[in-house]
């Protein structure tokens, strides 16, 4: 039984999350971590929380932040004008890997963006992460695309 | 010498992306267009209006549409809190391919991306279409992830 509570993030769990960012095969080449949270964070934090179409979610349980995700709502005119969901910035704490919090993050996650009215959800994952690969398998998303990025 | 003027898409410009989005191998499976276009496309172009993190783009010539695209910024924490700019629905109208009218569309969006912060461009493209692979090689985008949709 997996006890974990979903919420929308606040100032005070910036620094929590951008430390499961950084604790990451990928992330930890990307972030700048400190005790005190750097400015650029803060900053996102405020545009994330301005935004009525961004969902910026971590899981706790009793006694900490144990996961993060970041929800995106694009509204859209294909599809008929349905909005799409994306998933990005997925982590778990490390030491609370292989449990199956993420299946219930991602179950609150899908159930959101169909309460939400979106059409479909998507995500792009880096073709080096393979467990995550089989993770999305099983959840029944399909990879049926390929995802580009250009570093500016 | 390519002439095309790209701006913010008009709610009089709707019915004209609506038909180059159904004009397309995988959008005609998925879109309705009618002569009088259909309220949920007019909903979403109202959504997209008033969301400032939304840039429905249109191409066009001296005489018409003849391209659109949209782009999306993305607030996040993730890479020290810098924006993603994400570009979804590029579509040329069918008798204008092959005129690099998409080269155009792109420097233009990518210059966009650059002027909001975004440190990434992102977008997903559909396994099958190979011309649309080769032209964002081109462009140095890399194929390093895997685009993962679930339809709800």
């Amino acid at each position: 039984m997996i006890k974990i509570r979903l919420r929308r993030a606040t100032r005070a769990d910036v620094e929590a999350i951008v430390t499961m960012l950084a604790d990451d095969e990928l992330g930890s080449l990307r972030e700048g971590v400190s005790p005190v949270v750097a400015k650029c964070y803060l900053d996102a934090f405020n545009e994330i929380e301005g935004d009525t179409n961004q969902f910026l979610c971590v899981a706790e349980d009793e006694q900490r932040i144990v996961g993060t995700l970041q929800l995106t709502f694009i509204p859209g005119l294909s599809r008929n004008g349905t909005k799409r969901g994306q998933i990005e910035a997925v982590r778990i704490v490390s030491d609370r890997r292989g449990e199956s919090l993420g299946e219930a993050m991602f179950a609150w996650a899908i159930s959101e963006c169909r309460s939400r009215g979106c059409s479909l959800v998507q995500l792009t994952t880096d073709k080096v992460r393979s467990d995550a690969h089989r993770f999305y398998d099983r959840l029944g998303f399909e990879p049926s695309h390929i995802g580009y990025k250009l570093k500016l």
